[in-house]
């Protein structure tokens, strides 16, 4: 079954899920779900809808145009439109530590995630190794406060000439330049080794350790300029304890940021991630 | 603002959404949320609507008839529909235990639940002080296997008397009729101290811990015919180690009860439960 | 069976275990549990030890003398003693909310909490009703910036009149001095609604929801003279999601506040807890 | 810093900690961690300990015996001793995926455990690429009820050839007879998707799919002779909701499966568990 995926926001005004759906339907689309939310305060319409398109009279390539002008115009919306079969192409930033580069390429070689991952990107080279064992183009480009600018710039291209529409961060310890990201708003996807806003910066596990937390947390945000505070996607926990070294805590914290990165990457993947006032709506 | 809440369920057919929102919109009510999820094995249709009344133009003892007319009777729906300002009628059975009937009391009188809470039933008068601290009619049932159909009949006299609409054990420790079920068809809701379907049936505590496991469990569910066999509400865990007795298990076990049975019942008062061949729908 | 608890810490140093046990044996008492630690960057030593004390030679009131003399002294040590039947004098201090003060009060009602509650503090009068209910002596101390340093004179000299030695803030909504604090040092513990070091401070709930977190914490503390940094004793989360307002956020904190406050309680009242550097050694 | 960890138990009686600690300091042994504990229930006694040898007097080979003769047997022990730079050697089995695989060879590369792998063993070709990247030898027995008998000799010839110590069955599935198992008691670590004892056998996802569970689970445990019914190790769980399909469970199940196995190995290579009574002691 082919399917589109449509994520709407907007002013909140009566009677947009009615006409939305009235379009798919009238047309021959079967909606497969739908999920709306209307922040109260922010007055903001928000929906993702899911529908059927084997049997939809609006030719794919045409579906937004027609959107654009019949709905979305005198709405004032803005929307994302997606489509089965369309595999994301994401790269990978890596530094020094493979847990959650082994973990992206394991889903992704077993076909959990339909994405392709055409490029990996280092400022260093400990991680080539693997990205040749899964037959991966790797690039190494070792950044420094001189080069930076220029380095950015080569990675621009190379990621443009490969069509990227993704970058994640697997624990990449280089900060990308306002510049970078303006090529990528909300395509940064990032692991953070702590439960943001918590410990922001450097040597997060050290500073949980000082401080005689109970728990520790991981955080997969969207980057933005400002570091450590774009919008979260996903967070989670697990318990420490006074027995736990700082170096414990790290070891405890690996297993955190690989998953709660993947359920990020994933959510993204799946077309359920909004952003708004730098904050993300979930869709379930 | 006044609001009605209604619960769908139906085949799966083309235009569900469509027509009620048209329904919605043409007769000027606003949705506020909207949650609709198909499952495709079963073939079935379920959704959650809520819209706002303040200028709706169906008066409210007429919605749900024309709503039957218009939408439900040819779609072959089964809805159930809720006003703001109907707080349910809910009985608390209890036995000799205090936590959860505490952790009830405590919730209703601070108004974080809009119910009611008419009655309190047990089949021991333990309870009966609390009941009397919080202003509740106590009303005393001693159960055994001679008298229980008399007690039951006295019980569901009383029950209509008191138009009680939800009935809460909380940790009552006696198994209701299928006779008494069949007048509260999806309105008893039990809480169970186990990850069901661990353990069910009596002493779960115990059994866990002569089995060994290092999390224990305890499952909200509405009440059916089978014991601890109805559909599960909500869930959750807390870790045991070796070092905890069968008495350290219900200990910690008694935190989780509450809080469990807590979410259950006000997931049942949000209207935001729909129960389908033993399963429930959850909505967010 | 009575028993003895010992907590201690000392410089880290060849033999202490076998000099503490030995002791215990050499005097005919048995270890019922023993956990020891030994945080090897401080160089610090820190154990939990219980023993049996139905055959123990020393009596009762001279166990800490000779312990002193015979082993603390010679190295270096700090102890605590604690005595089983030895019941801690708590003082619960309120303001408007009641959640956390029916948790409180239904454990020690129902005996699962071995702890006198001789005195409810509040600076209004809002809970008085419930500590009516539950027969325990209500103090009302209105604190004002103008006044505070008297009525906290007041209070302790009650607290001294009452033999107090555990102060439990269940959502007290004003700060401790200093002074206050010199008399109840590691005895003053507090629930901030936040997984701290995040949200410190003011309206958390709300921080958390304009940062758009996925999980909301609560963290159980001892009170020390800087504002929510004192050493941490328990934390816990819940999931959030978009759909959940700053009250959401609040409500369904309120479940996570009082089961983390009864656990950090708790741990104190078994004698579990050791204070070291700003941090607490909780044995398990 | 080389050091010896030693895991005891025995009927409780008194003295036992004094006696050990005694022997460990009066050889000039520094004791870094200890912890006991007596099940009062069952009457026994078990205890961890782990010590400094770098000034231990009695030379590495002969403090078993030492051990034996001058405190085990007096008191009836059971013991285990090991020592730093020990590495177990571990097989894994696998059968067709490949994401607990990953997860291992990832920690293990890493340097994160402390073992050596070098076997993989599987009933299909399907992991040999992956067993070659990572240059471990793979071999294959492809088993049939009428080859059963012959092909687990066969593997346990080759584990005996490779000196193995700990098998770790990574979603292996394959029964092993008891006639295997008897020559690795309590030495088989398997990972089971389901919180057991729920949903035992084959198909968990399924069958919680269908009895509507809200969370779902995964154990690691030892292979004894009865399926699915050995001590547990460790466990945990994750949410689902009646959006998820059984292939959704499935999928979610996976992260819990590698991360619970892997927690389950790195507490059996640190010499943390201890089995009594078909439960496991998990030293903290």
């Amino acid at each position: 079954m082919m399917t589109a995926v449509i994520l709407i926001h907007c002013v909140d005004q009566p009677g947009i899920v009615a006409r939305v759906t009235e379009f798919i339907h009238s047309n021959r689309g079967n909606v497969l779900s739908l999920e709306q939310h209307v922040d109260r305060d922010a007055g903001r319409f928000f929906m993702r809808l899911k529908w059927d398109l084997d049997r939809f009279m609006i030719p794919r390539e045409k579906i937004g145009e027609y959107f654009q002008t019949l709905i979305a115009a005198p709405y004032g919306m803005t929307f994302d439109l997606y489509f089965s079969g369309q595999k994301p192409r994401m790269a990978v930033f890596v530094s020094k530590m493979s847990h959650c580069l082994y973990d992206i390429l394991s889903r992704w070689e077993s076909g959990d995630w339909q994405v392709e991952i055409p490029l990996i990107v280092s400022n260093h080279t400990d991680m080539q190794p693997i990205a040749e064992r899964f037959g991966i183009p790797f690039r190494h480009f070792p950044v420094s406060k001189e080069n930076k600018v220029e380095q950015e710039a080569g990675q621009l291209k190379l990621l443009r000439r490969e069509s990227i529409d993704l970058i994640v961060l697997a624990r990449y310890m280089q900060v990308l330049s306002a510049d970078f990201l303006k090529h990528y708003p909300h395509r940064v996807i990032n692991i953070h080794h702590s439960f943001l806003p918590a410990f922001a910066g450097a040597k997060p596990y050290h500073a949980a350790y000082e401080r005689g937390v109970k728990i520790i947390g991981a955080t997969c945000h969207y980057v933005t300029e400002e570091l450590d505070a774009g919008p979260i996607i996903e967070q989670d926990v697990i318990r420490v304890s006074h027995k736990d070294s700082p170096d414990a805590f790290a070891r405890k914290g690996k297993d955190l940021e690989k998953i709660v990165l993947a359920r990020g990457v994933f959510l993204h993947i799946q077309r359920k991630l909004l952003v708004y006032d730098n904050r993300t709506v979930v869709f379930g």
